[in-house]
């Protein structure tokens, strides 16, 4: 069925639409009251994986807000369900036991994520059922760099001590895990598209852990194969968002995404210089600006959007996710500015 | 009297040395069973006000590791003993009242650091004395961005909403407190040189916390300021570190700074495209490369001294402080790798 609005895809597929479309990254989140309300009654992991919630929470921008496109709401580190490992949101993701050692390694499932995570398809076609086709529904994954952290890590970090020791000390353990965790998230974001998801983003959130060397060395070639290996699987765009150092964005931009997602660290007009006036870039207001008042909000979102003209083609967004402390009527200033208002 | 090792001297005053100098971010610390043995009798605030201790630490990686220089072991948030607000190391810093609104700013006390802070310059004295001039001694301070964000923030932060809401609220508040801040870390630094140091080292820590519009617009100004106030006040070399987005250096290189610390998030030989040849430059292994094995650090050092080549003068160092998990021994082989061995 046609979509009702599909300036978002047409802006993937590298066609300019007729406006700028707006999505913020967690637009399904904690500033929302009614997201908060549907928080009091279950956790964060309940609401993972309860289908029907999932839907209600994902739909909630598209209602309050007007945006563009709805982003499944989920999380990247669902899907260590398929290598058995348990995460705790606390509110702050946290693994019990972090794979450190050539035992953890060996305790890993490597199970189907059709199977392991299929609550988290049932949600994708909750959404796009909900939706009626009125915006675009995005799937997602965490990139394998930043999927392998989080499970050598066992949750943040300010220093990435254990996989960036992992990486330099034991290259090949590092590669082979990179390796399968790649080809595990293809075939998780194939089984989102097969179940309706028309637009697909891997985010590469621990990106600025490495020297710009490292990554390009170490991590690069596993992107690179997720992106293309998923787009050849699916036929869907794909939105590769590498974030914490705009350094690597020139390596970066050699990877074929539809889109590349730019973050708030460099100006977006710099950015395309870096990767070309033929990408399609989305990005990339500084959400902490949405802390402040309408006239700076305007102001600053005029200015990413006239950066923006100079692209193939531009998705207005955050350059990070929004902040649980976001007033959403602000928020709402800066989509309507963004859509003409 | 003269310094019987002046290489590092040499390279801040822009003449390139016989062969590169090396200290290392931190190098008093944790890492070292040294310091581990008196932080087990001592508090870290303890430590910072005790002048013979301090000394006792600041010569510790001069006498285990031959660094080529030393730096005054204290912490960029003493000063804020005159504005008369307390800091808790825990190990983090903390501060139990941050400063936020009008009435917080109002009871800022605003004293003179050379009373305030008065065991800072009596452990400058003490560090001289116990080095006898065998290498140069840095002394330094946080930038006043970086010490403004602690106290509103009140402590680290991921996202810094409390400084930035602050800047983007209320500018005029914010650039009120950063002239304040700069005027009173000149005093602290002059002050310092009274007392001995050598070189200053202006620490801007959360630079990256900034987008580079922002940074260029309310921070730069400041930043400039303080460095060409110390200059003229002390006569001694001032380094700067802005830490945390590469994509601001060439903002940051228009400050006459004597040299410019680089962070490892950008490969040094672009950081030399990007402040320009002519400029002395410090840096920047990535620290984690310590916690790997004798020939990846080994190979990966002597990069970063290839690319050194190609400045003014080059100062190794890491790209951001040493690892407490780091192995001295580890240390010690990238101190000899830089030094010819």
């Amino acid at each position: 069925m046609a979509l009702q609005n599909d300036l978002f895809l047409q802006a993937c597929r590298g066609v300019r639409p007729s406006r700028t479309p707006v999505w913020m990254m967690r637009q399904a989140g904690r500033y929302l009251a009614e997201y908060r309300a549907i928080r009091a009654k279950v956790s964060f992991t309940e609401l993972c994986r309860t289908p029907e919630l999932c839907a209600e929470v994902t739909l909630q921008p598209i209602d309050i807000l007007g945006v563009d496109a709805a982003i499944l709401f989920s999380d990247i580190l669902v899907v260590f369900d398929a290598l058995g490992v348990d995460v705790i949101f606390d509110p702050a993701p946290r693994i019990e036991q972090p794979v450190r050692t050539a035992a953890d390694i060996a305790r890993l499932r490597w199970g189907d994520p059709r199977e392991a995570c299929d609550y988290v398809f049932a949600a994708v076609r909750a959404c796009k059922a909900a939706l009626a086709d009125r915006v675009p529904l995005i799937g997602f994954c965490g990139a394998p760099f930043t999927t392998l952290s989080y499970l050598v890590e066992g949750g943040g970090s300010r220093t990435f001590e254990h996989i960036k020791g992992l990486l330099f000390r034991e290259p090949g353990v590092f590669h082979g895990l990179m390796e399968k965790i790649t080809g595990l998230l293809v075939t998780y974001l194939q089984a989102q598209v097969e179940s309706g998801a028309d637009v697909l983003q891997i985010f590469d959130s621990w990106a600025g852990a490495l020297a710009p060397e490292d990554y390009r060395e170490h991590v690069l070639p596993h992107l690179d194969r997720l992106v293309r290996e998923t787009q050849a699987a699916t036929g869907v765009p794909v939105i590769l968002f590498a974030r914490g150092n705009a350094n690597i964005l020139a390596d970066v931009a050699t990877i074929p995404a539809d889109v590349l997602g730019i973050d708030w660290t460099i100006e977006l007009g710099a950015a395309i210089d870096v990767v070309g006036e033929g990408r399609v870039v989305q990005g990339n207001l500084d959400p902490t600006v949405l802390l402040s008042n309408p006239a700076t909000i305007e102001a600053k979102t005029r200015a990413v959007l006239a950066a923006g003209r100079r692209a193939k083609a531009h998705i207005f967004n955050l350059g990070h996710g929004i902040s649980k402390h976001t007033d959403p009527g602000l928020a709402k200033r800066m989509i309507e500015v963004v859509q003409g208002g």
